[in-house]
């Protein structure tokens, strides 16, 4: 697109056009620095740069392409709102969560100084006027996971149009027939917000659509098992994070190509770093786009990422709804247990979350384990202790880091992850 | 008691006897500064002091005497465990929120540093082995209010006999259901603890017990509408406190001893604080046993409290329990009924809370409102910014005041709330 283009995409959505200019300018340089600079690099990886220059470009003009035919468009922060039934109601799903600090000073005028740069991000983004895709949105889905999110809905409910979700935290089988009454609920919101009704026929075919969005990614993570890591942590990453907004059609067939180019470079026994190169998990809270602070300190440090177990990776894509059913109902009770397989620190208890941990650092061939807590997020800052004992037991290696959006702590943290891959070599 | 008995019963449940000697020494201190000092006190708090002076000699006693016959002792930390249940089963209930810092290191090796002091205190009083309730307990019971307690209880259930029931997020059909389910579910744990059946007799007599100790603590609550009040805001706090620990047919029949003396004082136009003193309502986080700082604070800076929204006041009193079902399913609704009322900032949405407070501020004649909330609270943390804007729209000045257990702070905050109180004379 050109500069005048976009400058009129981003005009006709509002958005505040100096800091935005600022705000991709700041963005450039960082990918620049994190993504460009790699070695070795996947010819595949040319797309997700496409994407990620055209990320407020290309994308958002197809966005306001498709809602000016009637589409709808449906923003979400969580990964239990199942794209399954968005794509049913022919509208289009994308993924709100921010991961740069944005309108700080504006957020904290609606949610509270303690809260975590995730939720403070997309109250930024949106009362800051700087994200051309929450501008988009003709609803926006929130969950009742974490306490944080669960309030500050409350208050970023009055700046744009919200749906609350109710996530029980527990999993017992009232838990379920909470979650299935929600679904249903979620269903009715979409049918009258797009118009569509949602038939078995619609819902069949997307959820085969988002399964084999599943597929191509479960086959790129399971690539990774490979000794050298054919794909770095960073643009594993970075194809999780373009997963939430790209046309999930076109995406996964793109990720499928580079699953292709990764396994040839595997068989040419090929990859981003040498063999030996120390190989680590990294497990915890979700890093959404722009967030690749840690990833690039860690792979920066000597070390490769294997692996993420978080809701921008493998807690995400692990489970596939079952397409057996043929019924709404049946379809619906499919996409309940699907759903509630997921193993988010905001489930009391949520055991199974250890056990996940140490199967995919031994798939993965993993030497140890870093976990990633959000400041002031309390359900990973409480499963992080919890994780260190089940690693300890596993025997693995393992460091938790707990950092913000903010690059104040990024010398202190390299310090520390420096010295922990060192007692990995 | 003497204190050969006292030191024989701390010992009896293998507590930390020079740690406790030592807690108890401040605690002491502190109580003479914040309590005894006070000027025209009512000869009915003399009460409160014997109590709280035997608060881990007499009571403990009684309760350890009770348990030697057989019965049982239940443990909460949140106003949603029905004390009528427990009491049908002819158990005991103690709330073991604490309100003193106590054991923290220990407590940061089972919940993260960014707790609030409450989970962070009767974390530290079990593992520092300071609290002969908690020692008494043979079950505990937690509740998936807010996170940073739903993911402690994980932990803590590795120290305690531990009994969640989940509190649902919203206030829907479902959640009605769920908690109603989670009601039968304590009533089972229950009975399986104590070997009683709870039968419709004895909880409608439970019931009634229950009334009737919120009867007299709204009896109290009403009183302090009168100018000049009637009693300071330090004494009404303490009697909630214990309202949580104390015997309650004997408690119940003290406090409607302490409101006959009220009502002659008021009478006779007596009061804590000559008319005129600036009335002030605190709202927000529960102040448990010895959390007496920002009421001390503030009763020092030339105001008198006159009301508690928090689940150490108002919103644990407010309710009644209906009395007129007479078989056990509808004596379950109707406790279902009562505690769905709660307006816990751990729902969404909670909006009765705001009118709730604006309420009662009108009926105690308040000039302002404080709201406090525990530092890493984020519930109480998102709705102070609620209740900010909702007192602005009444027109009610207000002070929003985020504190932890620590001294650290004293002077600021006194220095804000004399600004404050100076503003409303
Ligand atoms: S970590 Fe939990 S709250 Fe966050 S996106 Fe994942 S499931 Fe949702
Ligand atoms: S990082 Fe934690 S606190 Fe933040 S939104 Fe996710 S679960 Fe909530
Ligand atoms: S504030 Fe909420 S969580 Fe705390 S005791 Fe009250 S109802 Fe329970
Ligand atoms: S004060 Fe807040 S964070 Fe602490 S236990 Fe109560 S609701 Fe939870």
């Amino acid at each position: 697109m050109t500069d005048a283009a976009h400058m009129a995409l981003w005009e006709s959505l509002d958005l505040d056009i100096p800091a935005h200019d600022a705000l991709l300018t700041v963005l450039g340089k960082f990918y620049g620095d994190i993504y460009l600079s790699q070695q070795g690099r996947l010819k595949g990886a040319e797309y997700l740069d496409f994407v990620l220059s055209e990320v407020h470009g290309l994308r958002i003009k197809e966005i306001q392409d498709a809602k000016a035919t009637g589409k709808k468009v449906v923003g979400t922060f969580c990964v239990f709102v199942p794209e399954e039934l968005t794509l049913a109601a022919d509208a289009i799903q994308v993924g709100l969560c921010a991961g740069a600090k944005a309108g700080t000073e504006k957020a904290e005028t609606l949610v509270p100084r303690n809260t975590c740069d995730l939720i403070k991000s997309f109250v930024g983004f949106k009362l800051a006027k700087l994200c051309p895709y929450t501008e988009s949105c003709d609803l926006v889905v929130g969950e009742t996971t974490c306490d944080g999110k669960k309030k500050a809905y409350e208050a970023f409910g009055e700046h744009v149009p919200m749906h609350v979700m109710e996530v029980p935290q527990c999993k017992g089988p009232r838990d379920r027939d909470l979650f299935r009454a929600e679904l249903t609920r979620y269903k009715d919101a979409l049918e009258k917000l797009t118009g569509n009704t949602i038939t078995a026929a619609a819902l069949a075919a997307a959820t085969k659509v988002v399964n084999a969005k599943r597929q191509a990614l479960q086959r790129l993570a399971r690539l990774r098992s490979a000794d050298p890591a054919p794909i770095s942590g960073r643009d594993a990453l970075l194809v999780n994070q373009i997963s939430f907004y790209d046309d999930p059609v076109r995406f996964t067939a793109k990720i499928n190509e580079l699953c292709d180019e990764m396994e040839a470079r595997i068989k040419a026994g090929q990859g981003v770093a040498p063999s030996g190169t120390p190989r680590l998990l990294l497990a915890g809270c979700p890093m959404a786009v722009p967030n690749w602070k840690l990833p690039y300190l860690i792979e920066s440090s000597g070390a490769v990422i294997v692996g993420e177990e978080s809701c921008i990776g493998e807690r995400n894509t692990r489970d596939f709804t079952d397409e057996t059913p043929t019924d709404l109902d049946g379809m619906l009770d499919a996409l309940t247990d699907r759903y509630m397989k997921i193993d988010c620190a905001c489930f009391t208890p949520n055991t199974e979350r250890l056990d996940h941990i140490a199967a995919m650092a031994k798939e993965l061939g993993a030497d140890g384990v870093i976990h990633y807590g959000l400041l002031f997020c309390q359900p990973y800052a409480h499963e992080a202790l919890k994780v260190g004992k089940a690693m300890e037991a596993a025997g693995l290696p393992y460091l938790a880091i707990e950092t913000d959006y903010g690059m104040e702590d990024a010398g202190q943290l390299k310090t520390r992850v420096e010295a922990f891959v060192e007692t990995l070599s």
